[in-house]
This record gives C-alpha cells, structure tokens and sequence, in this order.
C-alpha cells in the first residue's frame, strides 16, 4: 500500500470495503467464528439497550427481564455438572457471555453469576444430586442465585474467609455463620433484591477440626422475597456502574442449613459426621475449589473485548464522519482520522484488539481442552490459569484505558450518554478489580512463569544456575507450546540477521519480545534466589520487577497468538493487513518499552529513534481501511446503539 | 529518613503527623494559602455531597439550590467589568472555583458557566452600560445565563462558527439565526431548563460584511420558564456524569435582538448601522474576545486538581487502615501501602499532584499579573494563555488518570458510590475534553513556545540556524523567567558535574528537563523550516512531534515551579519532604521518557536501569508520612464523605 496514493488508497478501499471487514473478521474469530456467527444470528437485539437514564429500581428491573429474554433462547444454559462437562458445551458457555456482551453489560454480569459463578458453583462443586436438584432452575431462572465468596475484610485473600460452616451432629446440620462484621459477604450480584438461595464460602468445621474453605447453599429469601430468619441483607445501592445489578451484603446469624446442601464434591460430611474428601492436602483441595473461578475470568476478559470493539467501532466510525477545520486549500473541513494525531490514538488500539482476541481464541482453545479433559495434567491447570488471569488483566486494563481513550476523540458527543461511550467505560471499570484483583492476578501470572522457570532449572544451584543461563545466551529458556512454535522459528532465523532485521520483520519483533521476557526472568529468578524468602521487605521490594515480567510475559504470549492467527488467515488480503496490524502493534509495545531496550542494549539508538516515525508511517497507510478494521472486529453497526451515528 | 528504621520513623511520623502535614499545605498553597483557608471557612460545607442515585430532574434542582447556598455567601461574585478589574478580585474568582470544587463538581460547573462563562463574557466583552444592566444580575443568580459558543458542527475551531447576527438597519436590530442544522448551539450549560439569557456568539454581519465572530445576549424563556418565539431547545438529557448541569442544545429561527444586546466592547454597530471596533485585524479582535477564555480554563485545571486530591486522599487513608494477607511472621495482616505495588500507584501520583498544584500557584500569579494589566504586552497574555493551556490538559489529563487509580486501589469499595471515587471519576471526566480539547490546547502550547523560539532565533536563515544550534550546544535556548530562574541556576552546576551528577541531585534533574525540552523544540523547529508549510500532510506527519514538544515544555515548568516552591518554604521539616516528594516527581517524569534520554544519549544505561530501584527506595521512605502528604494536599478528612473512612 505504501507506494499507492492516499486517492487510490480510498478508493480501492472502498470498493473492497465489505470483503476485506468480512475476511478480517473471519480470521479474527478465528476457529470460534461460525459460533460467534451464530450466537449473533440468535441474538435478541431488539431492546437490547438500556435507557441510561433508568434508576436503580428500574434499572434491577429491567436488566431482569432482559436476562429472562436473552436466557429463552438457550444462551447462558451451557453450564454442566463437571463429571460430564464436554468440550463443546464448555466453549459456548465463553461464546454466550461473549454475545451477551454486545448489549447491556449490567445483563452480562447477571447472567455471569446466575450462569457462570452460581450455576458453575453448582455445577463444579456439587455432586449429582445436588446438580439435579439445582442446575436446571440456576440455568432457566426459577432459582436465582448469590455466589457468596467475598467477605469485606477479604477479597484477594480468599483463603482467609472468616464465614463459618460448622457441622452440628445433634440436628445433623451446617450452622453458617459470620462471626464479625467484617465477615459479611459483600459486592455479590443478586443478592439486594433477587436472590433466593446464595452459594456461601466459608471454613468448614466439623468436630472442632477446621478442613479450609468449603461453599454450601445457603437459602436466603423465601419464594416471596422474604429475606429468611438470620439473614441479614444490605445494598450497596448506587455503584460506578452496571446499576442493573443488584449487588448486596449478607450476614449470617448462626443460620442452620441441611447437611445435604453442602456442595461435597471434593469435601463431604457423612451421616456419621465424619468428614472426606478426595484430596488430601488442604492447600490442594482449597485451589481445586477455586479452579472453578477460571471460567469466571475468561469471561470477564472476553466481555472486556468486546466492550473495547463496541467503543472502537463507534469512535473510528464518527472519526471518519466528523470534519473540523478546514482542509487547506480545499473548501472541505478535514475528516478528524486524517489528523496524525488522531490516528495514533484509535489505530495502534485496534490493533491491540486485534492482538488480544487472537491470543483470547488460543485462550478458549486451552480451556476447552484442559477442562473437558478430567485427567489433565497439574501443568496443564496451571498454564490454563496463568494465561486466563494474564488476559483479564490485559483485557480490562486495555478496556478501561481504550474505552477513555474512544469516549475522548469523540469529545462532548463522546461523554452524552446516548452515545453509550460513557456507559461502557462506567460499566467495564470494575471488571480490573472483581474476578481478581488485576494487580494480585498479575502476581499469580508470575508465579507462574516462575514455576515454570523453576521446573526448567530445577535443581541447579545458585553457580549452576547462572553457568547454564550464560550457557544458553543466544538461545531461549522461554518454554513454547502451540502457538508459540512458529514464533519460536521466526526468532531463530531473525537472531541470525541480527540488528539488520527490518522493522517490519515479524522474527525481530518475536525476538525483541522473547529478549524482554528472558532477561527479566533471569534476573528475577536471580534475585528471588539471593533473597531471604520469609523476609517481607525482601519478598516485597522485588513486587515491581515481578508485575514487569508477568506483564512482558503475557506481550510475549499475545504476540505469539497473532502470529499464529495471521498464519491461519487464507484470505490473502486480510493476512496482509493482519501482518500490519501485527507490526503496528508489536512496534507500539517496543516503543512504550524502549527505556528498557535500550538500557539492556537489546536495540541500538538508531532503531529506538526510528520507532516513532515507523508507527507514524503504519497509521498513514491503515487509515483509508480504517472501517474495514472495525468491522472486522465483529460488532455490527446495527447494534452500536449510538445516536451520533444514526444519520 | 533513609538511615532510620521503618518504626522509628512510624513514631516520629505519629508524633509529628499534625505539624508536618500543616506545613506541607501552607508551602504548597504559597502565597494563596491565606486565602483558600479562609475560602474553606467560609464554605457552607453541610450538605456539600449529592445523593448519587440522585435522577436527571432532581439532581438539576439540588444543583441550583446548593449553587444559591453558595452564592449566597459571596462566592463566585468575584466577577468585575473588565475596565476596573483588580488583581486580589481577578485571583479571588479562581480561589472561589477551587473552594467550590471541594463540593459536588455538578455545582462547580454549573458556577463557572453562570459566574465565569456567562458573567465572564458581560463583564469581558459588554460595555460599561451593559455591565450595569446584567452583571449583578448574573452573579446573584437572578438571571440565569447561558455560554453558547460550542456548535454542533464546529467546537474547537470556533472561528468556523455557522451563528449569524445579522444587522437589520430596518428595525435597528439584530436576526440571530441557526442557517444549519449543524448551527445548533450544543452541551450548553444551563440550557435544558434553568436558563434566561444566552450569550451567543456568531458571525456579525453589517449590511452584507462579514466582521468574525462576536457574542451577543439573546432572551432565550422569559421570567415565568417559557422559551422564547423562535428559540427551540433540546435536552441532551443523560450525560457520562455532571448529571446536575442541565446541558442542552439551542437554535435560532431568525430571532429578533434590540442592537444593545450585542456585547460591543471590541466591535460595536452605531444608530447609522456602521460597524465600528478598536481593533483593526478581525484575527486579532477573535482572539481577544476568545482572551475571556482564558479564566474558565485555569478554573478547569484548578478544579480537576481538587478533584485529583480529593481521590488520593480517600484512597490513600483507604489504604493505610485497609489489611490484606498475613504479614509473615506475625498475627496481623498488612496495610495496603505498605506493599511496594501499592505505594508506587498512589506515592509518585501524590507527588505529581505537589508538582502541579505548584504550577498552578505560579499560573495564578501570572493570571493576577496580566489580567489586572491592561497594558500589558501581547507576549505576555500569549505566555499566560500557554501556561493555561498546558496546565488545564496536564490537570485534567492526570485527574483522569490518578482518579482512576484511586478507584482500583480501593477494589471493590472503590466502585460503591457511597465512596466517592466513581463520580468524581465521571464527573472529571469531560474536562478532558471541554474548555478547549486537550489535544488541540497541546497544539496551542506548542504554537506558543514555538513563537518563543521563533523571537529568539528571528531572522535567521536555514543555514545561520544549524549555525546558531551547533554553537549553543552545551547552553540553554529555553527562555525562563520568574520561578525559572532558580532552575536555570541548578542546571548551570549539574552541567559541569555531568554524569556525576546524584540521583537526587535537582539540578541534574533540571538539566535533564531542559535537554529533552531543548532537542525536541530544535527538531521540531528544523523540520518545520524544511517543510512545505502550505502542505496538510507535511505539517500533519509532525503532529505526535508537536505534541510531544508540548509535553515536555509543560513538564519543564512544572518542575521549575516546584523548584521554587521548595525554595520558598520556611519550615525546615516541610522543605526535606517537599525534596523528597520532587525527586519522586522528577525520577518518574524521567523513567517514563527513559527511551528518549537514552536513545539521545543524555544519559548512561546504568543510570536509567537504576530509576527504578531510586524510586522504589524514594516510596519506601515517603510511605510512613503518606498521610501528612495528603493533608498537605488540603483537603479536610471531614468534607471526603467516603462511606468507608467513616468509622
């Protein structure tokens, strides 16, 4: 393109505009793209808008309803009870929260804790019974459902719950309890007006023995709404956003429950009183119980995507209407995406929406293969929970800052509430701290990459360890799978050509980014290994360093991803802009890290200097496709639900 | 500090909390500190906070109210004709937005449209006769005002305004009319309900000559709320926040005005029908009524700082009493800010907020000085419209920023509105945007220091240019003045230590600013000389250089205004925090552009890998003192009305 002018740029464009939206956005849905497809075709879109004027009543109200409706098509039922769960049902369970998102995200978050925390509760920690009696009604509404986790002295530190589950062997019952005010359950959707039955969390303590966290049904309103006797529930009211859902606190007075409502899975009372479980370490058993939480995140990431394709589909459309100031030498006013400025904002997001919905595809790909496979292998689990906690933090990060950066270009049309910019952003901010603390995640990413590390290098010494990384200079430690291969033989060749590489040369930026990562995870696992591991202040002056390499580590991932998308990409058109997305993108992350680079002599002064002009140049010549790429992203015009648009 | 361990410096902290945090306010309030305290006492600070669940009708209604309880005690009445304005009344009517936006930033806003804006442009651009008929008027709130300048179609190019007031000789009379649909005045303030009078601002036209843009005060509902024959007006009805300020759209059917409602200060039409103005150049007659812009921009940067303090204070009490996960070794769990993570999101922000809040101090000063001149010279107003400018981007952008921070530092909490974070997240949020986009005031910035430049260098050829630069090296080309001065001194001693130069040492600091400001004023500048300047492309391909020169110019004379806040402290406890808190600011401001010092070699490799660990070691030090920083930021605990600091 670069050779053409702007004039035949356009038009070409847009003679081929629709083909070259429609193939891009087919190698962006990558293997998931007749799914989605369909989900969009069942797609309730008529109301699917919420009058961002509606109150808190009626906003509950309303967002009800809505699930009620989107729920009779099927959407949302595909949760099954874990024994059974099969490859298929599991990655519709993500395309389902995907699609809702297109709508009222008040509507997603319900739906994500009806469905996915309370049902997906039900689901994965209750056994066959228990799953007969509840699913059904979890899944078609008849029941709705609280997942009681958090406690208000206790979000991160789930471990550390105070709620009590005490076994009562004289009534052979649960008493559930929250012995302080800072044990109340709090921030949980369905629990100020809808709820009837809320999966609590708490420790389990039968016989005077505490067996760690454990999750029973807890009745907390009657068939009428009447709030059961010791339950106590609050509402926190108005919130940043998502008013649609209900959240609340509940406390328990010593509140008695059926032994049979403990969802024993991994964690059982017997009729005698006597506690089992299937796993015998307590740490063990504690995080297989959470694994469940790993659907919750893909969710959140992938409802954070497509937030983030809704606000840059509306801000690249009105940029390509709104004119201000004049044209020189023209009678025209000049198109706010000619402005250079204007295109450094809006086309390096695009292509990192592009990048993080290739890397979300392998992401579902994993998922579906590690949770519909019972016998996976520990590794497996936790390569399947570091990447989802890495693309949750990615993708509500990059929602928050990209939806801000769209509601900004379209300037006081973008902060009207009919043009819905301002709603997103309000709805998708809390995502970067529910389903995880972005900041903890990040950390558990780390932990990781370290382990990993760890088993690469395990049991070397200290001398050992450092002989072997000098060894390995000039080759990797950065374990890749899927994906990651052909990234891995682009590095190999690029490493050859050294610093003759060109910008564009796709094994240089794979190269750049594996360089980023092994240094950083050298030199950490260096200094963890120098340090006095029971010291905090030694442990916490390295938390900067470990949230940098959880971070480079997941660049590195995502980049991988879009390699691996554009080499799966058959229209040859779109695979060519997908290389200069991919460029663009990888070129963004080299140059917001080019402090680094440079002070690590990965890249000389010339090429950082360089950067700058090398991003200006791929804006210009993405621009005139500027439409296509948002069409591609996926989210139909019809459905942006943006007055500015309407004409 | 550094040399004291962590409890011994809790003790001092806790002995000394008070004091140091009251010294830190009365330096960092300067020489207004007198004066804001005295703006606090008079603050009617009872039922300062709205009720955020609070719907459109009601809010607006709460808002004139409170507005009313505050105007009732003089504030915002510091509005005085132009001709007599004095400096303590000039810096008094800033002090006042301030104070205000200690409260509800619906009110705030909706007392700079009435007293700044509308008051602003009978007090600016009405003659004598005029000022008599409508000023008090609208500053008792008996008349409530509009400021309809912003089209539809044109907001920051205001010269492009389609408005016009035509003369009609028949009627002696003005025909205010809306030629477009894209005319409609739009988000104007006071519009959707409450407003009586609106000053408009069009192309004046006498008998078929167009004069450029002037302001004239149209009746837009009479006394009993009916809206005018001619005068149609919308509602823009739900906005992303702000919801207390009733925005709406207005358009003119050809309204008749009596020709003394035109504000003819710089541009009058006589009883002949002859247009008459003191200034010849319509050019410059626009941009010196566009001059009364100036005060609602410092006003912006000014409230969107109190807002950014507001937020640190809350999140950062929040995070001294909020526990999570054990501490190791002990019973007790560990305050948020004493994890390192936490203290570098919420430490470097507050030291950003000192930096600004300096800047902001010296931008008063400037505002009184020329403001309260009316024979000062054009460069001056230039350089206070620069210092505006760049300070209400560099404000608003940050409370954006840190505001948002606080709000994922408090997690879940974070998000209740009961908390405060979330509206104070959405009500800042437009003032990116409005009072002049700050992309384009970035522009504006950059036009000024480029004209700086261009007096500097005048009447040089390309050649004699090169010639001059490569001369100068090792010298300044920034022309500083007044809080200038002290750094200019500081960077002539750290040129000649050179790279020896302590990490705390501010005149490296000051070096370093001046170069990164320097090199990209003279690139920008030797770019523009060979560029094609009549060519939209040639000059658009420097636009994310233009900005960049912008960013840099600004950062550079926050950091001299800090410098000389330092300097002007007297107690000696204050001024070694104050030190401290700079050299975060500084280190941040250089480890964020670390690319740039590198890749032009303005410093070593282990210098810039060590910014980090001075950082971390700089959060460490300040963390025990992290509450007397806030309140040094002068915010009173008691006016946070964050639900969770209560108990």
């Amino acid at each position: 393109m670069s050779t053409m002018t702007a004039d035949s740029v356009v038009q070409e464009q847009r003679a081929d505009e629709a083909p070259l939206g429609t193939a891009l956005n087919a190698a962006f849905e990558g293997a998931y793209h007749e799914r989605r497809a369909a989900g969009r075709a069942l797609w309730p879109s008529e109301g699917m808008h919420r009058d961002p004027a509606m109150g808190l009543t009626d906003a509950r109200e309303w967002t009800l309803q809505r699930l009620k409706t989107i729920a009779r098509t099927g959407m949302g039922h595909s949760i099954q009870p874990a024994e059974s769960a099969d490859r298929d049902t599991l990655i519709q369970s993500l395309v389902d929260f995907e699609i809702i998102s297109y709508g009222d995200l008040s509507v997603a978050i319900k739906s994500g804790v009806q469905h996915g925390l309370f049902g997906g509760a039900i689901a994965g920690l209750g056994n066959e019974s228990q799953q007969q009696r509840f699913l059904d009604g979890a899944l078609d509404l008849t029941v709705l459902g609280c997942f009681a986790m958090t406690e208000l002295g206790h979000g991160s530190d789930v471990a550390s719950l105070e709620t009590t589950i005490t076994y009562d062997p004289d009534g052979d019952e649960f008493v559930v309890h929250s012995p302080k005010e800072s044990s109340a359950k709090t921030y949980i959707g369905n629990a100020a007006a809808h709820g009837h039955l809320a999966a609590v969390f708490g420790q389990l303590i039968v016989d005077g023995h505490q067996h760690g966290v454990h999750c029973i049904l807890v009745p907390i309103r009657d068939e009428s709404g009447t709030v059961q006797p010791g339950v106590t529930i609050g509402d926190h009211g108005h919130k940043g956003g998502l008013l649609g859902v209900d959240n609340g606190w509940i406390s328990f007075d010593s509140v008695r429950v059926p032994r049979d409502l403990l969802l024993d899975r991994f964690g059982s009372v017997d009729e005698q009183g006597h506690y089992r479980s299937s796993i015998e370490n307590p740490n063990r058993r504690f995080f297989t119980m959470l694994g469940a939480l790993v659907r919750g995140r893909i969710c959140i990431g992938g409802g954070a995507a497509v937030a983030t394709r809704r606000a840059l589909s509306i801000a690249t459309r009105y940029a390509e209407r709104r004119t201000q100031f004049r044209h020189p030498g023209t009678d025209a006013e000049t198109p706010l995406l000619d402005y250079l400025a204007h295109q450094r904002k809006l086309l390096p997001a695009i292509a990192r929406a592009y990048a993080l919905g290739f890397a979300q595809n392998e992401l579902i790909d994993t998922f579906g293969r590690v949770a519909a496979n019972p016998g996976h292998a520990p590794n497996e689990q936790r390569a399947l929970e570091t990447l989802a906690a890495g693309l949750k933090v990615f993708n509500t990060e990059f929602a928050n800052a990209s939806i801000q950066l769209c509601r900004e270009a379209c300037g006081g049309a973008g902060y009207m509430s009919e043009n819905r910019l301002t709603q997103l952003r309000a709805d998708t901010d809390v995502f970067a701290t529910f389903e995880g603390d972005n900041t903890v995640l990040l950390q558990l990413v780390a932990k990781g990459v370290l382990t990993n590390y760890r088993e690469v290098w395990g049991g070397l010494d200290r001398l050992g360890m450092v002989q072997a990384s000098a060894r390995l200079v000039g080759s990797s430690v950065i374990e890749r799978t899927g994906a990651g291969l052909l990234a891995e033989r682009l590095v190999t060749t690029a490493r050859r050509k050294g610093d003759a590489a060109a910008f564009y040369d796709r094994g240089w930026h794979a190269w750049m980014f594996e360089e980023r990562e092994r240094h950083s995870i050298d030199s950490l696992a260096r200094r963890m290994r120098a340090a006095d591991r029971d010291s905090f202040d030694a442990i916490n002056a390295m938390q900067d360093h470990v949230l940098f390499v959880a971070r480079v580590h997941m660049e590195r991932v995502v980049l991988d991803a879009f390699i691996a998308g554009i080499d799966a990409c058959t229209d040859a058109d779109a695979k060519q802009t997908l290389q200069e997305l991919c460029t663009l993108f990888a070129l963004t992350s080299l140059e917001a890290d080019a402090g680094w680079f440079l002070a690590h002599n990965r890249m000389s002064d010339a090429r950082a200097k360089a950067l700058r002009k090398q991003i200006n140049q791929l804006c210009r010549e993405l621009r005139p496709r500027a439409i296509a790429l948002v069409e591609g992203l996926g989210v139909p015009a019809q459905w942006l639900g943006s007055a500015m648009l309407d004409d």
